[in-house]
C-alpha cells in the first residue's frame, strides 16, 4: 500500500509514517483508494523552514511576481478543471453542474486573477508617504502564511487554490497548505499544478507547499513557530479555538472563520407582501449545498400568528419536496445528529425532518425546527448551536419587542438579514432591529439570503467572535483580504533608493493609489 | 481621609473601598497628599454598562459629534495647561520645560485635534462601494474601549487623554480610562475636563469614565466582558501579556504596546565620518526622559576594532558628563535593578554607571553596558531584557557577519536603526542586515535615533510580537490609528435611505475619499 507524497521543501516527498488515513466517497459511504499520510513534525519542520527560505529570498520582490505566479496557476487549474471537478465531485458529492464546474471552479480562478491584479497594482499595501516629515509606510508580507482549508468547499476555500492562498501569496507570502482530510485528492491535484506554476514562474522552493493532515498538537506548533508569519483556518469552532490559543500565545497572527447561524429576521410586512417568495428565497439558499455554508441561513426569527404559521408550513411544504443532499462525511452527519440534538433538548421541536435520510450517502432530511420565542430568550445559547447542513430554526417571536430582545442576544455572526415591507410599514421596527443586529453581523443584508458571497472588493466575510477571531478582517474581497497576511513597515529618514519601489517619489508604473499627505493620488511626489 | 472620587456612569462617585492607594513623587520618594480608590467589580461593572448604553446612543452618529467633543475637550486641557503641567511634573519628575509644557501637552492637544479632523472628514474608516453589486462597506465603531495608560508620557499616551483616547473616541466609541497608578492626580484633571467638555458637547452619561486601578483578575474581566468592544494597552510587559491572554481568550481585540529595546546598528564607515555627532546623537537619544521611552535604543550593535572601542569611550564621556535623570516610581528603579542583573548575568558588564544614582529621588547612574558578539549571540534571549531607564547595551560584533547574525537573533521590535556612511561604503552591509532586520521591527530608520514619533499619517507606531500583540496596527499616527477601535461593516442590498451616510451614492459634503469600484475619489457615485 502507497502512501501520497507531500509537498515539502519544494519536491514531492513520500513520507516515512504509520500514521495515514483515507477519504470516502459521501454518496457510497466508501473508502476511496488512496492512502495518505498524516505528516510527523519532522515533515512539518522540513516544510516550514523551507517556506522561511524561500520567504527570504521573495521578501522585496515586486508584485509582479506574485502575479505572475497566481495567474499561471489559475491558468493551469483551467487546463486541468475537468479532472478537479471529478475528483472534487467523488470526494464531496457536490454536484458537478452547476456547483463545481459551473460556480465553483471559476470563482476560485477568478479569486486567484484579482488577487494577481491586486498585487500587480500595488494599492492594497496602502502605501503612505508624509512627505514634509519623509515617514513613509506600507503593508509588506509577513511572513509564510499556513491555510488550514475547510471541508466545505473543496475550489473557493482549498488551502491550496482558495481565498486565503490567493490573499496570502498576493501579499507576497509563502504558503503552506493544510488540505482538509475529506477532500484530500483534490487538494493533490492542486498541489501538482501549484507545484508545476511556481516552477514555470521561477519561484524558490518552498513557495507552495502541501501536507494532509497532522496531529492536533503538530498544528498547534506548526501555526505558533517563530518562521510562521500569520495562519488563516476556516473550519469547525473547536478545532479552531485550539489553534488560536496555541497562536495568541506566541503573538502570531490567526485569522479565523469558525462557525455562523446567519440570523434572519423576516419582519410582518414582509410576509404580508411576499411570504411565497420568501419562502422560496429561503428555501434555495438554506439548502444549497446541503446547507453547508458557512453562511447558511441557520435561524429565522418570525412573527406569532397566522402569517407566521403560513410562512412555516410554507417552508415545510419546500423541505419535503426537495431531495435531501449528501452531506461531506460521516463526521458531518455525526455532528449534525448531536448539534440537532442539543437544539431538541433546549426546547426547539421539529416541524419536518429530523431523521438520517436513509440514503446510501451521508445525509439528514430536510429539516425545519422551531422554537417559541420565550424559550429561545430564556435559552438563547444553545440554542444557537450551528446545524451544518441542511437544517434551521424558526423562531416564533411573540411581537417587534421580543424581536428587538433576540437580536440582543445573538452571538457574533458573519451576517445576518432583515426581510420589510416595500413600503416602508415594517421601517419603524427595521430601525429597532437593525442597529443592534448590525453591531452582531460582518454583513448587513436587506431582503436578500446571506449564502451567496460576492467576491468584491466592499465584500466583508467576517464578523465578530465567536463568527471569526477578529471583526476588523474579512477572509474574502479583494484587497482586503490581502492585508491580513500583511504587517505595517515604516521608513523613517530612509534614503530613497533604499525604498521599496511603491514608496519611492515616483510612482512605479503609475498604477498603485496612495495616500500622499492626506490626499489618495496616483500622482509622483510632487517636488 | 477621604478617597478621590472616580468618573463612572456620567458622575463622580466617591467608592465605598477599603483598598487604596497613593502617588509619590519620585523626586523625593514622598507619598503624596491624595488617596485613590482601587475600584472594586461593582464599580468597574457600573462604567461597563453605562459605556455599553452611551455605545447604544451614539452609534450611528456622524463623526462631527465626537469631533466637536474632541476639540472642546482640547480646548479645555489648553485652558488647564500650568495645572496639568505641575501636577504632572510633581508625579512624575519629568521636566516642566520644554518636556511637559512645550513638547507633550501641545503633542496631546495637537493628537485630539488631528483625530477630531479625522473623525469629521471620514476618510479614516476606508468606505468602499461596488455600486454594481451594491455592496457596500466602512469601518464603524467597534463598542466601549479600555484603554491602560502607561507611566512614561503623563499626557500623550495618558489613558484618559492621550493617543488611544483620542483614536478611540473619534472612531466613535466611548471610553472607560484606566489611569496609571503613577500619575492619578494628573489623570483626575484629565478626566475633569474630559467630564465637562462631554457635558459642553452633549455626549451621553458614561460616554467617558475614567478609573485608577483594579486588581488584575479584575482587569482581565474588563477586558473579556462582552459589552465591551476593544482594549489599548501600553505598559509593562507581563501585565500586558495576563490582559491579552484574557481578552484573546474571549475573542475581543487588545492592542498591546509591551516593551522594544529598539536595535541600532552602528556601521563601520558611519563611525569613520562621524562618530562624535552619532555619539552625540544616541546620548541624547537614550537619555531623554531619562531613558523611559518605549523607543528609547537599548540595544546598539557596533563593530570591534578600534573605531568602535573610540565610540563606546564617547558615550562613556557623555554618559558621565550627563545628570542622571529621575526615574518614575520606586517599581521603574527596582524593575532597573532587576533587568540590569539579568544582563549582567548573562555576560553583559558595565562600562560606566550600574549604580543607584545616589539621588534623593528614584534613580540609577546613566548606564552604559558592553558585550561581544559571540556572548550575545549565545546568550540572545537574557541579553535582550529591556532595561527601562537611562540603559543601553552595546553589543561589539567581531565583523559584518556577525552583525547580520544578530539580526537574525531579534525579537520583534518597535524600531530597528542602521547608521551608515553617506558614500554607500556600508551599502553592501547594509542590504544584508536590513531585509532582516526591517522584518523585526514597525519602523526602520536611517542615520536618526528613534526616540521621535511623529504625529503623522505614515508613522508605525508598531511592530511584531512581543513589541506589540500584531504587526499590522499602529498605536501613533492619525488615521490607521483609528481602526484599531473599528469593526468592518458590509451592507449587501441595503436600502439608500438605511444606509450610513458615508455609504451613499451622495459623498456627504463631499470630504470623505471613498473607493468606489476600485477608485478612490471624493466624488459621488455616477448615476
Amino acid at each position: 500500500m502507497s502512501v501520497q507524497p507531500v509537498l515539502i521543501g519544494g519536491q514531492w516527498e513520500v513520507p516515512d509514517t504509520e500514521l495515514t488515513f483515507r477519504a470516502f466517497n459521501p454518496a457510497t459511504r466508501e473508502p476511496l483508494a488512496e492512502t495518505y499520510p498524516v505528516s510527523d513534525w519532522a515533515d512539518i519542520e522540513i516544510a516550514i523552514d523551507a517556506a522561511y527560505e524561500a520567504f527570504c529570498q521573495v521578501r522585496g520582490w515586486p508584485g509582479d511576481r506574485f502575479a505572475a505566479f497566481l495567474e499561471r496557476y489559475a491558468d493551469r487549474i483551467d487546463a486541468r478543471a475537468d479532472e478537479l471537478v471529478a475528483m472534487a465531485h467523488t470526494e464531496t458529492a457536490l454536484p458537478v453542474q452547476p456547483r463545481l464546474k459551473d460556480v465553483e471552479l471559476p470563482r476560485t480562478t477568478n479569486q486567484l486573477r484579482q488577487a494577481a491584479a491586486a498585487a500587480r497594482e500595488g494599492s492594497w499595501a496602502l502605501p503612505t508617504i508624509d512627505s514634509k516629515t519623509n515617514i513613509r509606510s506600507i503593508y509588506a508580507p509577513i511572513g509564510p502564511v499556513v491555510v488550514f482549508g475547510p471541508n466545505n468547499f473543496p475550489f473557493a476555500f482549498n488551502g491550496m487554490a482558495g481565498g486565503d492562498f490567493a490573499a496570502a501569496v498576493a501579499a507576497g507570502n509563502p504558503v503552506i497548505a493544510k488540505g482538509h482530510s475529506s477532500h484530500p485528492g483534490t487538494t493533490r491535484l492542486f498541489a501538482e499544478e501549484a507545484f508545476l506554476a511556481a516552477q514555470d514562474t521561477d519561484m524558490p522552493p518552498g513557495f507552495v507547499q502541501m501536507i494532509y493532515r497532522t496531529t492536533h498538537q503538530d498544528g498547534c506548533r506548526l501555526v505558533s513557530h517563530p518562521k510562521i508569519g500569520a495562519t488563516g483556518y476556516t473550519g469547525s469552532r473547536t478545532a479552531g479555538l485550539v489553534l488560536k490559543e496555541a497562536a495568541d500565545r506566541a503573538g502570531k497572527p490567526i485569522y479565523l472563520e469558525l462557525s455562523s447561524i446567519n440570523p434572519v429576521f423576516v419582519l410582518p410586512g414582509a410576509l404580508e407582501e411576499r411570504m411565497e417568495e420568501i419562502a422560496d428565497q429561503f428555501t434555495a439558499s438554506c439548502l444549497l449545498g446541503t446547507g453547508q455554508f458557512c453562511t447558511n441561513p441557520g435561524l429565522v426569527i418570525v412573527p406569532k400568528g397566522d402569517a407566521g404559521h403560513r410562512f412555516v408550513q410554507a417552508v415545510k411544504r419546500r423541505f419535503e419536496q426537495a431531495a435531501a443532499g449528501v452531506l461531506l462525511s460521516e463526521g458531518v452527519e455525526r455532528s449534525f445528529a448531536k448539534s440537532l440534538n442539543v437544539l431538541l433538548r433546549a426546547g426547539a421541536y421539529v416541524v419536518t425532518g429530523g431523521k438520517p435520510a436513509g440514503e446510501r450517502g451521508y445525509g439528514y432530511q430536510n429539516t425545519l425546527l422551531e422554537v417559541d420565542g420565550d424559550t429561545f430568550v430564556s435559552n438563547a445559547a444553545p440554542l444557537q448551536t450551528e446545524v451544518f447542513g441542511n437544517c434551521s430554526l424558526f423562531v416564533i417571536a411573540s411581537d417587534g419587542d421580543q424581536m428587538v430582545r433576540i437580536a440582543e442576544l445573538l452571538e457574533g455572526n458573519l451576517t445576518g438579514c432583515i426581510y420589510s415591507h416595500t413600503d416602508g410599514r415594517d421601517d419603524a421596527l427595521y430601525d429597532r432591529i437593525a442597529p443592534i443586529l448590525r453591531q452582531r453581523v460582518g454583513r448587513l443584508l436587506n431582503d436578500k439570503m446571506p449564502t451567496g458571497v460576492a467576491v468584491t472588493p466592499a465584500m466583508n466575510h467576517g464578523g465578530p467572535y465567536p463568527a471569526t477571531g477578529h471583526p476588523g478582517f474579512t477572509s474574502v474581497g479583494i484587497p482586503a483580504s490581502l492585508r491580513r497576511f500583511a504587517m505595517l513597515q515604516c521608513y523613517d529618514n530612509v534614503r530613497p533608493h533604499r525604498l521599496p519601489p511603491l514608496l519611492r517619489d515616483e510612482n512605479p508604473g503609475g498604477r498603485a493609489w496612495r495616500l500622499i499627505d492626506g490626499q489618495w493620488t496616483r500622482a509622483d511626489v510632487s517636488g
